[in-house]
Parts: C-alpha cells; structure tokens; sequence
C-alpha cells in the first residue's frame, strides 16, 4: 500500500522530506512496512509554485489548502510552515478532516498545544512533534520510551543553536555580543529581528514542551521565566573562564518538593560539565534522573536535513501504527496535574556583577546586605578600579528565587551599589 | 490485569528492577498500562535462597528454572545472570516454553543472538536487550524508531566503562597503566581477570549488536578487530596530550563502498570532539548520519539503577504490545546482506611511536619506508635521545588497513627498528 501525505509550506525542512524518502526509500519502506509518498504540497501562492517548477521541483504543488483536506487519500498533513497562523487553522481543520497531523512547530505547539493534542484525542488522530523540540535531537520519544521507566528530577539544555553559536565566539573568541549577533546574521543562523533566539523565547518555547515529555506537566508558556543573552559582556565571560566556568544559555527545568519549575537564562557551567562542551549551533539536553542517573542527548538543533529525519521518524511511526491498528496514542501519555514549585523551593549559586565605588567600606556594606538575606559568599572577586568605582564580582552559596529577589530589590535601593548582570551558576 | 514476570538472578541489576517497579509505580503502569509484578525469581541454590530471605528479600526465590517455565501466568522472563551458560540455555527453553525475554546479556547476543532472535521470531515471541549496550543509554531503540529515516554512516563509541575509568586516569592524573588497573579492581570497576574489559573484548561485543541496529548487518565476534589498552605507556599518553588528543578506547563502525568494518582499538581523538570528554565510567555512543548529521548519546554504562531502567523500558514495552497486540515484532527489523569492507577501503590517519638507533640517516630510511607504501607524514616528533636511541613519533596522513599492515610488515624486518605502539588517529 501507499500512504500519502500532503505537505504545508515547501521550505527548507519541508525539501528535506522527499529528499530523505527518497535517499532512504529501501529503509524506510522496511520501517514503514508501506511506502509513503508526497501527494501534494501547499505553497503561498501561483508566483512561489511557478518560481518551484521552474526550480525543477517536480511535486503537485497546490495553493488552496482545501485541496489537501479534501483529499480523501491524504492521511497525513505535515505542517512545515512555523509561526502561530495560519498553522493553527490549517492544522486544526486538518484534524476535523481526519488527517494525521506530523509538525515542527515549536512556536505553536508551547502556547496552543494542548487544544490541539486535545482536538486529535477526541478523533483518535495522532498528532506528533519530535522535531519541535532541539531538531535533529530525538529527545521526545527517547523521554517517553526509554526513561518510561525512569524518573526525571531535572532537565538541562541548551536549547537554541543561534545564542549557542553567538555565546560560543564571546567565549572563544572574545567577541562582543554585536559582533556575534551580526555574525549570526550574516551568516543565516539569525533572523533580522533575532528577539527569539536571544532573549531566550525560542528555548523556553522547547521548555514547555519538555516540561509535559519529562514531568508530565502542562506548564504554560508564561511560567517559563526567560532571560537572554544580550546584556552578558566580555567582563561577564572573562571573569567566567577565570573562575572555571563557560556561559551558556540554559533551559532548566526541575521538579521539587512543592512541584516543578521552568526558566531559561544565562547560567555558568562548571568546565568539566557535559553541556559545556556543546559549541557552536549544536543542541544538547541533559537528563538528570533516579533510574540512569545523568544521561545527555547531543546533536544539531535545526537545519534542513537533521530536522527532517526527526519529521520523517514521526511520519513513518504513524504509517507503522495505521499497519499495526494502534493509531491514535497520544504522542506523550505521560500527565499529572500541574504543580508549579515555590521559590523559596528552587534554589542555585548565583553570580553578581556590582560596580560600586572605590571607597572603603563598601564589601563591608555588600556583605551586611546579603547576610540580612542569609545569603553566603562562595566566591568573591574585586576587578582592578579604575580610581573611582570598582567592579566586585561575588558567587553565593545556594539561595533560593525568593532570596534572590528580596537580595536584588534590596541592592537596588543603594545608591552605591550597580548591580551590572545576575547570572545562575550550577555548582560542581 | 497484572503481567507476572520471572527473574533469572537476582545480582545487583536484578535487584534494581523491583526498586524501579516500585519506585515509579504509577508512571510505569500507565505508560505501560496493566501492572507488572515479579512473580518468581530464580537464584542459584538454597543457601542463597535463604540468604537473600534473612536479608529482608521479599520474593518468591525458586532453585529450578522449571517452576519459572511450567508457571502458565508468568509472560516475560528477565535474564540478569549473565555469562553464555546456562543464560543461553535458560533463555531458548523460556522461548520454547512461549515467553517473552528481557536480558543485558551482550556476550550471550553478540556470539549466539542471531540463533535466539530466530527462535524468538519463530514463535512469534519478544527478544530485547536495550541494556546490553551501554546500560543506561537508550542507544538500540533510538537507532531502530528515531533513526528510521536515516542512513547511519559510521558509529564511533566508548564502550566500556572500566577501559574508560582507567584511560581517563592515566590521561587527567598521568597514572602507569598497572596504578590504573589496580585502583579500578579496588573500586569494583575491574574483575580480578580484567580481560574482556582492557583488551577490548567487552566493547567488541557490543560493538556487534550496534552493527545490527545502525547498519542492518550482522557482523560475528570474530568480524571485530579488537585490540586493548594495556599497552599504552605515559609517554604515548602525553605525545597524544602535547598534539592536541586524548586517547580512548573507541568502538568504530564504518560503511565504505565494499561493505562495513568493525573493530575496537585506542584512538586518538582530537580534544574537541565530543566524545573525548566522555569522562571516568561514562559511556558515550557517537552517530554519524546522512539526516542528523552529527548526535551523540552519553550516558551511564552500566551499574544497577542505569541497567535495570533500561531493562524495565523493555518490560514495558513489551506488557503494552501484549495490550495492544502487536507483540512479536524483532526488537530490529533492519536487515540487509552481510559485506565486509575490504581492508583497502577502510581508511585513517596512524599514530607510530617507534625507537631507533640515534644515528645519522634513521629518519631517511623511515621515510622511504613509508614512502614506499605511499603513506605521507602529517606530524613528526622526536623526543630526546638518550644518547643510543631516540624514539620517533609520526603521525600519518590518511592510508588504508592494508597500507598498515604492508608498512608494519617492513618496519619488523628492519633490525633499526623497534615499533612500540600503532594506534589510530580521528581526523579533525
């Protein structure tokens, strides 16, 4: 028999997918047990579809939507346009017409995911998303498969391969975040308007997915606190290396006593830490659990083809399943009622970057105010003054978030006292 | 309704698997969706039986294997003992009886699996064994679902964890080989006959059964080159540190145009790949594909929480294939025809540490040496003479298996001559 499956949108990842049923054919058939094949494709509009052919693309290209949907042979849609609309829509009344649904929409996935895995219970549909989450990185399944067993206590990953790239140069490089973000640009791994990836909306968006794979809970995306990366200075990374850790931009997500907690922000890794070794535009989640212990998934975050294995995987899955009858699984089955920590419950060593002036007294006074917050010193680093003020770099000792913030609002009312750059540190 | 499951052994990975069932009770009944209980475990004889008793072990220990066979309600036998015998035969007559098999046992499957997989097929019956490589990494069933749509290239691992612990040490603290060896039998790392763990032997068994999932080729035991670690000396330790590698004891699966090739030999990796900081008992498995690209899996190698939740994905799997009927699927689908590289095919770059005569002419004559197989010099050191010899390091451009074997072949008739070591180097 022939599946066939209509693609949504014909960019890059989208050309990834008959490249690799193709280059893969004997494979996947075998995998599969049918082949599959690409009806048709839904492009924008006549001008991109003739602008195809005349590429050389030789796919059934169609501009109405409709023309998928009603397509009574069609029993996958592969949705490979990004953004919120019109996705949602597309792949909604693709659900209503009993398609099977293969998506890398990260974006849409975090904030309308559960009406949309909701939407293909009620029609026993499956509805599957490996690539949304670090791209090539077969993260999802693996969670939901292999640590079916385990217990995760905590997830840390650095999740989006632009700031990776543009943190590995300020590291290795010493570049200045500009000359990083220009890179990036010039060289296609950032957009003109680079706010997802930097300020660190991208990874929180794979944090919420994570979260419900992991832990079983649905957090929103508004409880993934995200911080980015464009205030870390080369002060910042210099002062990192010198104290024996690398700056990375790290997804984190925990479970503790009174329930789990998501946030992406800069965080300083110990060296000799497996995360701190992934470089450049590569991706890497690692897993802390009861049963293994400390495992880590490595690999590209997008790109063409890495992107499409991960969706070709998902569509052969669902070929396998309409074979074996044991459609309509949800992807992840793993759910528990959501409970976000307290955080007076999360706790992590931080870094503090203060300029304060060069004068006596002053580490007196910094020391006053973070014992009255019960926050020790682990760490504490004064850089050369330049006469007037000095720059004191302290790391603390465990503290939890409502520490921070009581310590944070507390400096803030000195006069004195700058704080340049509050940074997590994960500690050995 | 409850899946009642025999356990062969109760050793340390045995025992974890109960911990496990316990432990995550809840998420593995759903994920698995009936409950699993150990209903019988087989333990070598009475004064273990009773051993086990006084020490507060609450099963149902048996001494004959037949009280596990002839048991109608047990599904799933769970082989833990280890070793070919009587594993092996345990294992067919548990097959030949209608169960299911779970097992870690990477000797039983590399030298007898292609016989028991066909048992198992014959009687429509479940055969996994994900722990049996790299314990805790999820690496088998991520080749086999994620990997579907893609075509693995070459696999490089560190395999074994005992070799790894010991290179690490010799590498990070500059121990002798015998210091390394001796603390790693303290710590429990080490059998008192290390054999299969420095040698090599342990890692090409599992290199075997990665063969079957990442290639579809069934390579035998004897297909395997292996070579072990006992010879390296410090000097190579810190010739590898000054050019930039770290030694490690590297699987190495490769598919060239005639066929695949597999061996198990100390290579020197460059110090930024990720698997060279795969550090003390981790195991990491490197995947190089024509999709993802680049991925790597890191995790524990063995141990009892890391195995047994392997172990237990594989009980789970199979209690939810029972439910949904679509059990008796091999573990592997992927088959093709064995091919063998030939060894003209199969290239790298060599590291020689040889001793010479400190004389005039000793270089020329080794260059012609080499010359005349037409391998060329990317990295030539000599390290102080002590006044008689002097002893040579190069490092070779690209040559083939049989370059190798044809130059060591000339380098042993020459009485100038000795060659201390040949080890492979990764490229950048």
């Amino acid at each position: 028999m022939v599946v066939k499956i209509g693609l949504l949108g014909f960019g890059t990842v989208a050309s990834g997918v008959p490249f690799l049923l193709a280059e893969n054919a004997e494979k996947i058939e075998k995998a599969a047990q049918d082949s599959i094949e690409v009806a048709k494709v839904l492009v924008k509009d006549d001008a991109e579809k003739e602008r195809l052919l005349a590429a050389g693309h030789d796919y059934n290209f169609v501009t109405n939507i409709d023309e998928i949907l009603a397509d009574e042979d069609i029993a996958i849609v592969v949705e490979l346009m990004g953004r919120i609309e019109p996705a949602k829509t597309f792949i909604t009344r693709a659900l209503e017409a009993g398609k099977h649904i293969v998506t890398a929409n990260k974006d849409l996935l975090a904030v309308h995911g559960s009406e949309l895995r909701a939407l293909a219970e009620e029609k026993g549909l499956a509805l599957y998303y490996e690539a949304a989450v670090a791209g090539g990185i077969p993260i999802l399944r693996t969670l939901v498969n292999s640590l079916a067993a385990d217990k995760v206590t905590r997830i840390l990953g650095v999740l989006n391969g632009t700031s990776n790239f543009m943190l590995t140069k300020m590291v290795d490089e010493g570049w200045t975040y500009e000359k990083a973000l220009q890179t990036a640009q010039e060289l296609g791994y950032a957009e003109s308007d680079p706010t997802n990836d930097v300020e660190g909306i991208d990874a929180a968006y794979k944090a919420v997915i994570l979260s419900q794979f992991a832990f079983g809970m649905t957090v929103d995306f508004d409880h993934v606190a995200h911080k980015g990366i464009s205030n870390i200075t080369p002060e910042d990374v210099a002062v990192a290396q010198e104290l024996g850790y690398v700056i990375k931009l790290v997804g984190d997500i925990q479970e503790t006593t009174t329930g789990i907690s998501a946030e992406v922000s800069p965080t300083f890794l110990p060296k000799n830490h497996p995360l701190a070794s992934v470089n450049g535009v590569m991706n890497a989640v690692f897993v802390e659990s009861i049963g293994i212990g400390q495992s880590m998934y490595y690999g590209p975050g997008a790109g063409q083809k890495p992107t499409a294995t991960s969706v070709t995987a998902d569509i052969i899955r669902i070929v396998r399943r309409l074979k074996d009858k044991t459609i309509g699984k949800a992807f992840n089955e793993y759910s528990r009622p959501l409970q976000l920590a307290a955080p007076s419950d999360v706790k992590s060593e931080y870094y503090f970057s203060i300029v304060a002036p060069d004068k006596n007294g002053k580490m007196l006074r910094l020391a006053e105010i973070f014992n009255s917050e019960e926050i020790s010193f682990k760490q504490i680093l004064q850089q050369a003054a330049n006469g007037e003020t000095a720059r004191l770099v302290i790391v603390t000792h465990e503290m939890s978030k409502t520490q921070l913030e009581n310590v944070t609002a507390k400096l803030a009312q000195e006069s004195d006292f700058t704080v340049l750059n509050t940074f997590k540190v994960l500690g050995e």
